[in-house]
């Protein structure tokens, strides 16, 4: 089963918002290109929904092997193109600067995330699952960042 | 430069009949949002203008290292939901399974291979730039295979 998180927050200056959050999901049998064509649609539907000013993602780390990196860039390609079509700015952070950022320590496990995550978007619970929880720190990041990340770059 | 190359052949029973080959191109300076849009509505151009049967892709080979995987990958996935999008069955060749077809010999080198579909589609010359030939290659050997080979799978 191919995931890919998402998450929606305001910044509302002195407090951050969650509008929205999930996976988008495809069935393991689906084939690559309708599974990439629902990747696409789902992040043009929610780019529609919720107009944001930006959108950010987890920088790659080159520290998979090849046949993963292919299936991921796949996938991030087809959600790039929902972006750039619509004319959304996109931004990148590291995992490590997503850490950084929302718990102060780029050493932090994903566990101190998802806790810092519930606690600056106020939520009752860690948002489920991990894959919306990491997207919803990169939000979170790119909002403590102010735009200072990364544009996606020449790649 | 990002280059992808690009063939469009009509199968006329007892000949081959070349209607486009070329390359999409993007400067080396325009970021990747912008890069894998440009990519994504080129080829949905190329798709409205000839309306083909079906489209072929060269499989991905898994000997290059991450990075290099990832970028192909962005580039592969922007065509590939441009092509699903517009309801055209995308199928897959090995380079293996393109020169067998092409040159009758698996282990023939780029030369033979263009010398090859410089012949099957009586072109006068070898087509330029290389990745326009092996596109065209790719396109033929979609052909020979009958629609055979592989639709890209779940991946």
């Amino acid at each position: 089963m191919a995931i890919m998180g998402y998450g929606v927050v305001e910044d509302r200056g002195n407090s951050l918002r969650v509008l929205d959050y999930g996976v988008i999901t495809t069935p393991p049998d689906m084939e690559t290109p309708q599974r990439l064509l629902h990747i696409y649609n789902s992040a043009a539907d929610l780019i529609k929904r919720y107009s944001p000013d930006a959108a950010a993602l987890e920088e790659l780390f080159f520290n998979k092997n090849a046949k993963t990196a292919i299936i991921i860039g796949h996938a991030r390609g087809a959600a790039v193109v929902a972006c750039a079509g619509l004319g959304i700015d996109l931004y990148e952070y590291t995992p490590l600067q997503v850490k950084q950022s929302v718990v102060g320590y780029g050493r932090a496990d994903k566990h101190q995330v998802q806790q810092m995550v519930k606690l600056l978007l106020n939520l009752k619970d860690v948002p489920q699952p991990d894959d919306a929880a990491d997207a919803l720190a990169v939000a979170v990041c790119h909002i403590h960042s102010s735009q200072m990340g990364r544009k996606l770059g020449n790649r």
